[in-house]
């Protein structure tokens, strides 16, 4: 089964949608098998982190600035503006894709791991991600 | 075929469990597919590495704590210790799935690829992977 | 369906091969399914990167050249040269293995989405890339 979903971002960041995807696994009625999640984008990621306090999130989103600043003197694209480049290179040292096996029709996430769709452009965007839910 | 394996780490670094993968496919009978594994831990991850010269593995775990260090003023998430936040901006840089295709009964690996499973807190942990095997 | 794609990159920086892999996946005759990629090296990786305009392909390249430069007194993994060990944790940074859903016969990539074979070695090189593509 593959289904599309849209998210809406409010800016960079970490946008949960864990529950969307649990809600493919379960419209697919599979029971055991394999759900990959693949972000249709170049300036917007995947990662799979801490669902229980926000800081983990927070911190995060500012180390990952740190590293990549805006101000740097040796980009050359900065046609589309100064966030554009940096969010190029967040997401290709993140996540395109998650691999999440399916066991007795629930996703196997461990306990304390949420889904994230990670915005790396400024402004509000609205994300595609494609869902494939495959079974055995 | 889904198994859940048990990875004992030792602290920080790099531990190979290639042979318990190598294992679930020869279980699992697939001759051609996909297997996928997936860590259940939002401060450990999974890599690909050299499997010949362990100063590689070495000099990749000294590289990524000084570019993730301890002692960073501007973490807030600290209530879990000092390597828990480093922990979790680790485990984003690095993969959390991996899908490796099957051929011929075997894992499609490179002559030095080993799969590894790479603990980023200090302490030994108790790290649980679900391996997927899919067949065509 | 699996299938050995060979790449011959031309030194360090970003070689696509979309193309390729929508080849194997019309010969998969699938229509709705999953395409995983997984390239059998620990100094090469996979990226989805923007396939429009080339300067953030560059950008992308030089940064991560600042990020984990040849020039590190703490490497002791030099004996293949001092491009080896960069690459290793360039190839730890980004992906081994990416999972591209089908769908009505085609990639589900975005419209600026291409696929990449990131060479992390200063020579030219032959890279393998094992493309599956497995049918619901």
């Amino acid at each position: 089964m593959i289904q599309t979903l849209t998210i809406q971002t409010r800016g960079q960041g970490l946008h949960e949608f864990t529950d969307a995807v649990r809600g493919c696994v379960r419209e697919s009625r599979i029971e055991t098998g394999l759900c990959t999640l693949f972000v249709r984008h170049t300036s917007a990621s995947l990662t799979i982190q801490e669902n229980a306090d926000p800081s983990a999130r927070y911190d995060l989103e500012q180390w990952i600035r740190r590293l990549v600043p805006e101000e740097d003197p040796h980009f050359t694209h900065t046609m589309e503006g100064p966030d554009d480049m940096p969010s190029h290179i967040k997401a290709a040292l993140t996540a395109t894709s998650l691999g999440i096996p399916v066991v007795a029709s629930q996703l196997a996430l461990g306990t304390w791991q949420g889904i994230y769709l990670w915005e790396h452009r400024v402004r509000p965007h609205s994300r595609q991600v494609v869902i494939h839910v495959g079974g055995d």
